[in-house]
């Protein structure tokens, strides 16, 4: 294997916008995702170079992707990138050294493949961008300990944090069919909930819609039901990462939560964006695992390895925003709410992995395991509306002038995360964007 | 439409075995289900009749399904039943009509139907049954009051069955990734619990292996994102049952479960019968809901329709046993651990179904809705051990001498089901097996 150049912030590509300072997919990038493409209205695996994407099962069909590089073709010519997930790590180091050979400036010159690539090069604003893969099973954990201790604290000032939390990686699994790629609208959920002062529940509207500010990692190879990874081998299963918001309608989980845990005060929507951050991509990134405080106990021996302490956190940056119907009609831009870090976690997303396999369960490539929201120390990192506003408490005042508790109808959400360092190029992830839309009227029968 | 005389008790069939009093196939059944062709080696939709199954593809292949039965033959084609569970319930008549027809006694004179299934009728013994169909997304309520008020005065003595009960069919998703076919052996799994006079968590087999006897309703018609099902409407889009096994391991559950519910003492293995039973076949036995105590709230006005009261719940009889690895040594049959009821549900599945896309949540065909632990209010219709030997402290005595707190290795657990009263056939939900074997050694990183 030739040295890895892929991440020399030197690089740059025959794609100008790629090159444009603060683009989030430079060549140093290339984020995988799907798009239905606007003649043919098929998903296609693509790959994001700064404004454009590159069609790849194109790539594949002209015979691209040649000799021993056919599995890779292969898996690119599918509707979604799992066949590409299943292949495991070396498939995805060995399909970014290739586009990055393809993509980068001076391979115009020597091996002609610009003239080769324009022909199916596209605007990414011309086609309608999918959800990625095809989500097998989804689970949401809560690995951020601020944010497991402030909602703790609002709903048991006793005890915020429980015994388990600093032990098992806590999580549940969350709703797969409506998993939807950023830009669907999120129509505001009813159900059941009781008011602090009324005697019995009543189904409304939610008044409590809320954000998660999150991000999601994609399963790559799976493991056989029944056996488990070692943590050694945990990276090997881990594809790439989005941007999840995990929507969730507090007034209904309040009211629904206990003893099974949160149900449909979540099912109704969780966005994510739709390019994946490959792990290659990352790699510059890697920080070690969060220092645990004194007095917390050492993770326990299958969840702890060198790798993992020295390398198994990500230097990922974090900001939510919101703009308000009014905020969009006066042409103001979002307003950011908070920032965050991934570095705030309190388990790395290889603890996660191994966990979830750790009882025989098997991962599936296409499973989603997102982090649970991530929020900080801060009080200006906190992850979601509810911590921000304190439960409703502390209202965030917009520049209109607006206040928000919670989300109105017509407010945009919108995540946004990237990594950024000296001596390396800006990996973005894009963005995950979704419009809160009226609920429908609720059918009594 | 002519008159549906499918269930008319003096029907036989012309397939010997199907008239075997005691069948659970009889011709008024006609469950579907899939198969792997011992030759061909793929996966086909099939219907049982007595001891042998009839190759749908096959017929629709030598185009038994003709005409107006085009879209039947090509759902039947399919390697699974999604394709088919998405017809609705109108197909599903269409269907029950045709192979009732077809597999009658007269059919084989009049029709000639009996010379040409023959050759694509096989013995069931032959082939292996699979997964009906692909579980887009498994949902586990908790739908019996019994079991309910059973198990949380074991955990919250104070306050055995909270608040939202009576109000909120509590439910959470499973691992759609694990739900297997009856047959499938179940590893024991490891994970972390925490012994009572322990200061911290150990990684080990679970002591506490525990099943759970239970009955899940397939989704046929799926409905939108963002829209709900009206109860009215429930019935439209529920298809049929299968018996389902939700093993759980009680130790990890009990050191994982708070806040966000059970996660990796599930998620290890959910086993589920083969066959489905339509709705249509069950017709006969549809009975009023649960009869509410005196003092309980009536289901608030989104769960609550005249055919609920009516005709919402099943008569559906359980029963689950077990055969230890000395029992089978010895030639025991399995013993009778308890005999329950779906009559307890204190929730019906059209009001699991609505509850669960109240919120605009999608349900997809193939999503498996399971009843929960199916308990009654007495001793010998507990439905887990957790239950049965008050969560150990009064262990089972087998015809061997052996007790259980909780299931051992090599221990077999067989849920059976069936629906039987005066004046109607026989309705039989096949069975549902797994035998535990040994858990694999702890990686320790």
């Amino acid at each position: 294997m030739p040295v890895d150049d892929t991440h020399d912030p030197a690089l740059r590509s025959w794609v100008p916008s790629a090159n444009r300072p603060g683009s989030d997919f430079p060549i140093q990038n290339l984020p995988l995702g799907v798009f239905e493409h606007p003649m043919h209205r098929d998903r296609r695996v693509s790959v994001a170079i700064g404004d454009e994407l590159l069609d790849l099962r194109a790539c594949a069909e002209q015979g691209f992707f040649a000799g021993s590089l056919a599995d890779l073709g292969a898996a690119c010519s599918q509707g979604s990138l799992n066949a590409l997930m299943a292949l495991g790590r070396d498939a995805s180091r060995e399909l970014r050294a290739t586009l990055s050979a393809w993509l980068r400036s001076g391979a115009d010159g020597v091996h002609g493949w610009r003239a080769r690539l324009e022909p199916v090069l596209i605007p990414t604003e011309r086609v309608r961008l999918c959800l990625p893969a095809t989500v097998g099973d989804y689970t949401d954990f809560y690995a951020s300990v601020f944010h497991a201790t402030n909602v703790g604290s609002m709903f048991r000032p006793d005890e915020p944090l429980l015994p388990n939390y600093k032990y098992v990686p806590i999580g549940y699994h969350g709703r797969a069919s409506s998993v939807v790629v950023s830009g669907t609208a999120v129509r505001r959920p009813s159900g059941q909930v009781k008011r602090d002062d009324a005697m019995e529940p009543v189904v409304a509207p939610t008044r409590r819609l809320d954000y998660e500010l999150e991000v999601g990692a994609w399963v790559g190879r799976g493991n056989t039901l029944g056996t488990s990874i070692p943590i050694g081998d945990a990276e090997e299963h881990l594809f790439g990462v989005s941007l999840v918001n995990d929507w969730s309608a507090r007034d209904i989980q309040q009211w629904e939560y206990q003893p099974l845990g949160p149900f449909l005060a979540k099912s109704f929507a969780t966005s994510v964006s739709p390019w994946v951050i490959t792990f290659e991509a990352l790699e510059p990134f890697r920080v070690p695992a969060l220092t645990r405080p004194a007095g917390d106990p050492e993770p326990l021996a299958y969840l702890d390895s060198p790798r993992t302490r020295s390398a198994g956190a990500i230097d990922l940056r974090l900001e939510v925003s919101l703009a308000t119907a009014r905020m969009r009609e006066e042409g103001l831009p979002p307003h950011v709410l908070s920032r965050s870090s991934l570095r705030h976690l309190y388990w790395t997303f290889g603890q996660l992995l191994v966990h979830h396999g750790s009882n025989g369960c098997n991962l599936r490539p296409g499973d989603l395991l997102a982090s649970g929201t991530v929020s900080g120390p801060t009080r200006d990192s906190r992850g979601c509306l509810l911590e921000l506003t304190w439960r409703g408490s502390e209202p965030v005042v917009l520049p209109t002038g607006e206040e928000r508790r919670f989300l109105d109808d017509g407010d945009e959400v919108v995540l946004r995360g990237w990594c950024e360092r000296d001596g390396a190029a800006r990996i973005g992830l894009g963005c995950c964007r979704g419009v809160v839309i009226a609920a429908t009227q609720v059918d009594a029968g």
